[in-house]
C-alpha cells in the first residue's frame, strides 16, 4: 500500500502550506493536513523539536511520505512535482519549474516583509512606520518587477502556462501569489496587472480548473487573514 | 568536448555567487566567472534582458552549462551537486542536502535584511535606525536559532558533515555563512558559536581542505566588503 502524504503546517492560515495544498487538490490526491486535526499540532512540534534527533525542518511546512521527510515549500514541490504529474518529465524542465518556484518563494518573503520589515518578533503595530516605507517600495517597484518577469516567461512560452504545454505546480503557486497580492494590495494590483495580462489570464485559468474551483469553494480553503503572509492593511496599499 | 561551466554574478562582491564558486573550487573544476571578465557584464545583462526571450533568471547568480541555464543559488547547487560529486547519491540524501541549502538561503536573506530591512532600493544610510532594530533581533534571536539547527543536524549525523560521511555543497555553504557572519557580527558570533561547537569545527574542516585553502589565499577570492550580503557596520553588532 502506498504511503499517504502528510502535510505539516500551522493551522489557521494559508501561509506557505497553501502552495502544497493546491498541488494535492489539483492532483485529486488524498492527504492529511496534520496540524488541523485534533492532536496534530503536538505531532508537528514533536517532529521539529531538538530531542528527536534530526529535525524535520527549520520550520513548517514539511511533508512526510512514508520514510521520506521533506521541508521547505520549494523542496516539497520539487519532490511532489513528478509524483503528482505537476512537473515536466525532462531534467531541464524540472529545474526550470523549480527555479520559477524559488523566485516565487523570494516574492513571498518580500510580501511578508512588506508588513514585517523588522522581522516576525515584533508585532505589526510595533513596526507600522517601517512597514509603510517598505510597502511603498514593494508596491511601486517590486510587485511590478516580479509580475513583469512572470509575464515575460508566459509570453516566451506562448502556451498559457509557465512551463511547456501543461499545468505545473509553478502555475498553481503563481495563482496563489496573485490571489494573495490582490487580497493584500487590491489597489496596487489593479494597476500592476494592467501590464501583465498573461499573469491575470493564468490566474483565471487555474481558478477555473474543476478541482481547484471545488477546493476554493470548500471549507478546506482557509480564508486570507491578518495572521498570514498576505495581509490586508489598507494603509499599506497606498 | 564537455561544455565549460559559466557562472554569471555581479563582480566586486562575494554575494550569492560565492556559494557556487566554492563548489567549483572544491571540485577543482575550471569555470568562467563571466562578469569579472572584460565585457562580461554586458553578456550577463543581455541574458537577463526582456528582449532576448525567456529570461535566464530573475537575478544573478545563474549558471550556463552548454544549453542548460539554471538560476537561483540553491537551484544551481542542486544541478551541480551530483555533477561535481558534492551531493549524496540517493534521492532522499539529495533532497535533504537541498533542504539544508534552502534554509541557508533563508538565513542569507535575513543577513542581508539586517542592514537593509526596508529593501535594497534605500541606501543603508537611509535606514540605519530600522537596521539597528532588525539587527538586534537578528543577533539575539535569529543567528542563535539557525546555528542551533545546524548544530543539531551535525550532532545527529555524527560524522563531521551535515549529510552522510562526505563533504557536500551544503557544508561549503555553511562555511561561507559562518565566515560572513563572523565578518559582519564578530561580537555576536563569538557568543553564538560557544553553543555551536560542531558548526565551528565544520567551518575549520572546510577551511583546511587543500583546494579551499588555496582558493581563499588566491586573488579569485574577493574580500568581504560593504556592498555585499554580509556587511560589517560596527553599530549593528551590539
Amino acid at each position: 500500500m502506498a504511503a499517504r502524504y502528510e502535510l505539516f503546517y500551522w493551522p489557521g492560515i494559508q501561509g506557505r502550506g497553501e502552495f502544497v495544498r493546491l498541488a494535492f487538490e489539483e492532483a485529486g490526491i488524498d492527504y492529511r493536513d496534520v496540524a488541523r486535526e485534533p492532536g496534530g499540532m503536538r505531532e508537528m512540534m514533536g517532529l521539529l523539536e531538538a530531542a528527536k534527533g534530526r529535525p524535520a525542518s527549520f520550520a513548517p511546512p514539511f511533508l512526510r511520505h512514508g520514510r521520506t521527510i521533506v521541508g521547505q515549500t520549494a523542496g516539497i514541490l520539487l519532490y511532489l512535482g513528478s509524483q503528482l504529474g505537476l512537473a515536466p518529465a525532462s531534467e531541464r524542465g524540472r529545474l526550470w519549474t523549480h527555479q520559477i518556484q524559488l523566485t516565487i518563494a523570494d516574492l513571498v518573503v518580500e510580501a511578508h516583509d512588506s508588513h514585517h520589515p523588522l522581522g516576525g518578533d515584533f508585532y505589526y503595530e510595533d513596526q507600522k512606520q517601517e512597514a509603510a516605507r517598505r510597502a511603498a517600495l514593494f508596491r511601486k517597484s517590486r510587485i511590478p518587477l516580479f509580475l513583469e518577469w512572470f509575464e515575460r516567461i508566459l509570453a516566451d512560452n506562448g502556451r498559457g502556462y509557465l512551463v511547456g504545454a501543461r499545468l505545473t505546480y509553478a502555475d498553481l503557486s503563481l495563482f496563489q501569489v496573485v490571489e494573495g497580492l490582490r487580497y493584500a494590495f487590491p489597489r496596487a494590483m489593479r494597476r500592476a496587472e494592467k501590464k501583465s495580462p498573461r499573469v491575470a489570464a493564468l490566474r483565471d485559468r487555474v481558478a477555473g480548473r474543476p478541482r481547484i474551483a471545488a477546493y476554493l469553494d470548500s471549507p478546506r480553503r482557509l480564508p486570507f487573514n491578518e495572521n498570514g503572509i498576505f495581509r490586508h492593511y489598507p494603509e499599506l496599499d497606498g
